[in-house]
């Protein structure tokens, strides 16, 4: 028998993956089920918002754009059907006839265990911002 | 016999409390009683830093500097020895002479319960910052 964390801390590794695969998709709908109903993403700038403005601004965003993603997943830590994880994600954003923007940023997540076994990400306060002369 | 978990929510709002109270006083020993000695804090336009780098900035920052502050506690998540905290800052800074700086901003924060029966602060990713037009 695997050892239960083990087996979590490899499920949340793969939320993670599934996440940006599906971002790179413009697969909403995957990425929907990836966050908990009562979702908040606090950034800088504004207030936290909420899954349907999550779904409403990336549809937006994403429009005629290309991504890369790559995450440095710094440390994660469960305890019962909680876990939080400290990341480092850098993207790229193309959009046609337009030069790349470049941004990454610092992540902190809050992510819990379902009912039904799933990780699902609860909250995300995110540093990602455009980098400097990108 | 309380509940457990209220008892660590309880535990923790105390936390919150001293720190603020430490803070306001430039009681950097009680500061640091209160961090996990691998605390990590996370903020805009810097790099996480540790207990050490937060002591000499603190005591610089703080130098002839008087502190307002309120705290919004939003919600507290116990799971065993392990809670994570979402809140609003307001801080009021005063320097003789200065205008009065306003500086506030969202934070998401993990606990943890030491050995002792502590809760301290491990990770702190806040957006505390200069409010537009202060």
């Amino acid at each position: 028998m695997q050892n239960v964390s083990q087996t979590d801390e490899q499920a949340i590794r793969e939320l993670v993956h599934n996440w940006l695969t599906a971002s790179k998709k413009h697969d909403l709908a995957t990425m929907l089920d990836l966050l908990a109903d009562d979702v908040l993403f606090i950034v800088p700038g504004k207030e936290p918002f909420d899954k349907e403005e999550f779904a409403a601004s990336n549809k937006e965003q994403m429009k005629d754009t290309e991504m890369e993603a790559a995450i440095d997943i710094k440390e994660i830590q469960i305890a019962d059907e909680w876990a939080w994880m400290r990341s480092f994600l850098d993207l790229t954003f193309t959009r046609q006839g337009e030069k790349p923007a470049k941004l990454s940023g610092h992540i902190l997540t809050i992510l819990q265990k379902n009912a039904d076994g799933n990780w699902v990400i609860k909250r995300d306060e995110n540093f990602v911002k455009p980098e400097a002369g990108s």
